[in-house]
């Protein structure tokens, strides 16, 4: 058996701190109607007016936002479509095509990443990775989904009018991108939010069958990747100033909270939901949000935004997906769940 | 604008030198009996004698093959489950469900990754890029795909009765595992498979509306890599004493050494295809193999073996993958495709 060259950044089995902590030096996110509506409205980059955004199909509509969020993210941090050393993303959409059909024929090096809602962390975590091993230079994570592209590739159609229990999360229609850069040494980084740690997820499932109540499915992975998280770091939640999920929405969110104070990781009003976060309670989507495109675009514009501004120092952002399909469930499986942890500190 | 630490290890837009050089220290195959009865079958771990491998579907069926090859990857290289610091896995299937529910309720740290029949080359370019990194010590890459499952979620159910015409390449039944470390300084690793170099891939999209014809779909999407893996690292074909793709099939591979040496890169007999070495012409497989597990299993069994063996030393290791799904067909969206380089020296 060949000696193997311990890894000196690993921290426990699932854990990893970035030397170099990358900064985030732009974001940026376009959303639906209905998101742009709700409280974070005026964080996002563009608003769309409808659905179809011009496109002659959700679908196409869908890798469009994704496409404009991943190029104002660039035009924010000043980079040429060239310059840009890999983009890492995925979204809900079957073989992720939102992301395929976003950046085909563009310059772009494409890395898809899936991870359901969890994507955008997943792709922050592997993006890090590329730039604090010297591969990479700039680098974009984004993620997306779009409500009626959701509804029919993942769900069922809207045309089908199936009733939505009070646990349903609605799938946003929206965008995130975030570039990311390790700051040349000397330069002024003060302020800038910087990726300092990561927790990689593990698949949990605990047998829940109901894909109208992702949030509650999500949980247990949520838990499972947070433990690993302080123990593996040493840090307790108090650490953080916020700690945000994505997307547990409001029933997930009281399970969430419950459990990590059961096992005395109380997390309490440091804990927001980004499926909680976008939509206000009158706007009829049920227990939140979800998909992709949710945590994606509440972190590339509040969570970022009001870090630059100095409100959040210290975040804790921890992606959570549920990884069936409509096949597995019709044939009787349950949710398998993740969550992927990103430790991201001004 | 923050100033930018240039990327040490960064050659030109999409290649990558992996200083640390990770060496694949043990792969695995599974593959279903068709597989088995092709020109490879003795390099197989495990030969399927049915499709549903005692499973109550063929999605699980493909998740229990996809776990078996991961698992047997991880006794070949001495590892526990729980010392695996990730596995990159992904699959043809929505919302790549085969990963997704082989690892559920393991230890294992996951990464989802899709590139369709790529993904294999993505998983060891993401998995060498954290090693290289020292963000993790042990990694293992891994990719699946099912027939029957396939053609249920991917193309049109087998009860279906659709004709395939002489283009149409067979989604495998297969999965190919490789475990990767950075080797301890000091320790003999002579006649070791090495990842050297890798070059990320951008979508390209000419038009090809297709589905039945994904190799000539693909085949751009590999000249567009391979011009730029023998710019950026200045190598020509003739450095490496195997180009393998994965999977062009048969008419794909003809076009694509056709355009390579009208690109001035004779491509030759250098050349193999994935999809072309799984099966033999009589056995009805019409233009060759496709799917996530076709390259995948191809690698992990026939390809490092003969590395091992000391028969290849220098092989160039193209993943290509059609990123449509059938829904993006039906809107009238042509194939968009990919192609991620891996070198792998010995």
């Amino acid at each position: 058996m060949i000696p193997v060259q311990a890894a000196a950044k690993r921290l426990g089995h699932q854990s990893m701190r970035f030397e170099t902590a990358p900064a985030i030096i732009a974001s940026a996110s376009v959303v639906g109607p209905r998101e742009g509506q709700g409280p974070l409205g005026r964080y996002f980059e563009t608003v769309l007016e409808d659905e179809r955004y011009g496109e002659r199909c959700f679908e196409q509509a869908e890798s469009r936002i994704l496409k404009d969020a991943v190029n104002a993210a660039l035009g924010a941090a000043g980079w040429q479509e060239t310059e840009l050393d890999a983009l890492l993303s995925g979204d809900l959409l079957n073989q992720t095509v939102a992301s395929n059909y976003a950046v085909r024929n563009t310059k772009m090096p494409f890395l898809g990443v899936f991870a359901a809602c969890a994507t955008i962390a997943e792709g922050l975590l592997v993006g890090a990775s590329l730039l604090e091993a010297g591969l990479a230079a700039r680098v974009v994570a984004a993620a997306s989904s779009h409500h009626e592209a959701a509804e029919r590739q993942y769900r069922y159609p809207n045309e089908f009018g199936a009733q939505r229990p009070p646990t349903a999360q609605w799938t946003a229609t929206a965008a995130g991108a975030v570039a990311l850069v390790v700051p040349a040494t000397g330069c002024e980084t003060a302020g800038l939010p910087r990726i300092t740690y990561a927790t990689i997820g593990r698949v949990v499932d605990c047998g829940q069958k109901d894909p109208y109540d992702m949030g509650t499915a999500e949980v247990p992975a949520a838990w499972d990747t947070l433990v690993a998280h302080f123990r593996e770091t040493g840090r307790d939640p108090a650490y953080y100033d916020l700690i945000v999920t994505g997307d547990l929405a409001r029933i997930g969110s009281e399970i969430f909270r419950e459990g990590m104070r059961r096992r005395g990781l109380e997390v309490g009003s440091r804990h927001v939901d980004c499926g909680v976060l976008l939509y206000r309670p009158e706007q009829d989507v049920h227990a939140g949000g979800s998909g992709a495109g949710c945590a994606a675009s509440v972190l590339a514009s509040y969570i970022l935004k009001e870090m630059r501004a100095g409100r959040f120092r210290r975040v804790l952002f921890i992606g959570t997906g549920s990884l069936h399909n409509p096949v597995s469930i019709q044939q009787g499986e349950a949710i398998p769940a993740i969550a992927h942890a990103v430790a991201i500190e001004a």
